[in-house]
């Protein structure tokens, strides 16, 4: 079903976006604080629109795509809401999307976060995924359109959910880049080829370990670290024998060094015979 | 081919690899200081060594697995080694493997220094891999062998190479590990159901983000880090942006901060147009 459709913010994301709803076949209202940005998706068809109220009004979904949250207000608050669906897939944080949230509820219109696991060269394509969260009728009413954009997953009603669960996933792909630099630095101080060690060892092995995760996340959600297989002690002494194999090796353990901290403080606490899992206590305020 | 191995130290490591090398029909000899622990393995057919000097003495082949390297050292440093294959699979840092094939050389024994990738129930089954280093003439003539206890992986005649990327692989799940925690954290914060999450959402972006790192891993061995798609000025907002989410929310980002600490010295040091990869260079002394 065609849509009429209108996005507000062109950077490369936002551009990305309207650019696979216009290829979709959709009716694309843009609108840019600096209007050349729009050109290229005006010779694809999309409609330019001169204010960020004409492009409201020219559509009932306005998906949002701009700099931050105080962006947001900025362009859509002189801007007539009422029975328009917002979908504002901005990057920010929980607290930011549930204020969002209440400010377009008390303007009479629908709203949704949606948060954004792709860069602006994936969209569209297998791999990318957009979470939603808010609204689920405005969800439902509009899934098939965010579906040409990415994948599309409804987490729920709370507005920050979206943002939360992205910048969760973003939290375990920065986990997981700081142990491949620390490593990286590692097997480079060696001279042992990086590339060979990415792809014959490492990446086999991240993912084997990647899918033990589904246990943590039980033993976590039923508060249960027991182990039978590697204890806070072991890994006490694993985590020692490494910081001094690679202050030995001249590479800063620096990324890793939390961790050992974390480690250490739990096992003060008496609990050297839980797993891992039990770290996830140390976390909470 | 049946040969004769002994393996000294019979934990649950020492053993499942005794237990592996019986089942597939070597003739081994066993030594443990507390002898008792020997006996599931005599039962299946093991002979029993009274002291490291008659197992030794028993097989070509000797296999260590045992608390740490000077325990190594005391257990054979009155036991001829002269024609003798010692295999160290004990788990030690870089400088103690290379100082152990010294030590081995001097006493006219060939060695082979392996790092451990499995737990014990893990031997001789899918997905254990050991790691091996030192004399390349050594590992080819008991290869046979050595593969019955884990897919077996030579990686060069630096000693120290084996338990070096295997330190490099534990690095790599330490950091996974962490961004898991941390993510768990904000998750289990807002109620989101944490298995889910984990299944859904992380694994696969995950999985999808160690694909990446042989690029990354190419990068860092051709020192380019240009970008063209996250520089580490979107990274410093994104990190910075996470961190506060982190605490809005109640969670300690304890885990993640060095690595936002590298972002901004990097970042202050003019190459925030750079790419992720570049921060390994902050980690070399």
């Amino acid at each position: 079903m065609t849509e009429n459709i209108s996005v507000l913010g062109l950077g490369l994301m936002g551009s990305a976006l309207a650019d696979a709803l216009l290829s979709a076949g959709h009716h694309v209202t843009v609108w840019n604080r600096t209007p050349a940005k729009a050109d290229p998706l005006i010779a694809k068809g999309a409609v330019r629109a001169a204010t960020p109220a004409e492009a409201v009004e020219a559509s009932p979904l306005v998906i949002a795509c701009l700099l931050d949250y105080p962006s947001v207000h900025e362009v859509l608050q002189d801007t007539p809401l009422a029975g328009k669906t917002v979908a504002n897939l901005t990057t920010g944080r929980p607290g930011e999307a549930r204020e969002a949230a209440s400010w377009a509820a008390e303007r009479g219109a629908d709203y949704v976060d949606g948060g954004i696991m792709a860069v602006p060269h994936m969209i569209a394509k297998p791999g990318a995924l957009i979470l939603y969260s808010g609204s689920s009728a405005a969800f439902e009413r509009h899934e098939q359109a965010f579906a040409v954009m990415a994948e599309a997953r409804y987490v729920g009603e709370d507005a920050g959910m979206a943002p939360l669960l992205d910048l969760a996933m973003l939290t375990g792909m920065y986990g997981q880049m700081a142990g491949f630099l620390e490593a990286a630095a590692m097997v480079t101080s060696a001279k042992y080829p990086l590339k060979e060690f990415t792809t014959d060892l490492l990446i086999p092995w991240l993912n084997a370990m990647a899918a033990l995760q589904p246990d943590w996340a039980e033993k976590i959600e039923t508060g249960d670290h027991s182990t039978e297989v590697s204890n806070l002690e072991i890994n006490r002494a694993g985590m020692e024998n490494l910081v001094r194999a690679f202050r030995e090796q001249g590479v800063k353990p620096d990324l890793l060094l939390p961790m050992k901290t974390v480690i250490d403080q739990r096992t003060a606490r008496g609990l050297a015979h839980e797993g891992l899992s039990g770290l996830v206590e140390e976390l909470y305020n």
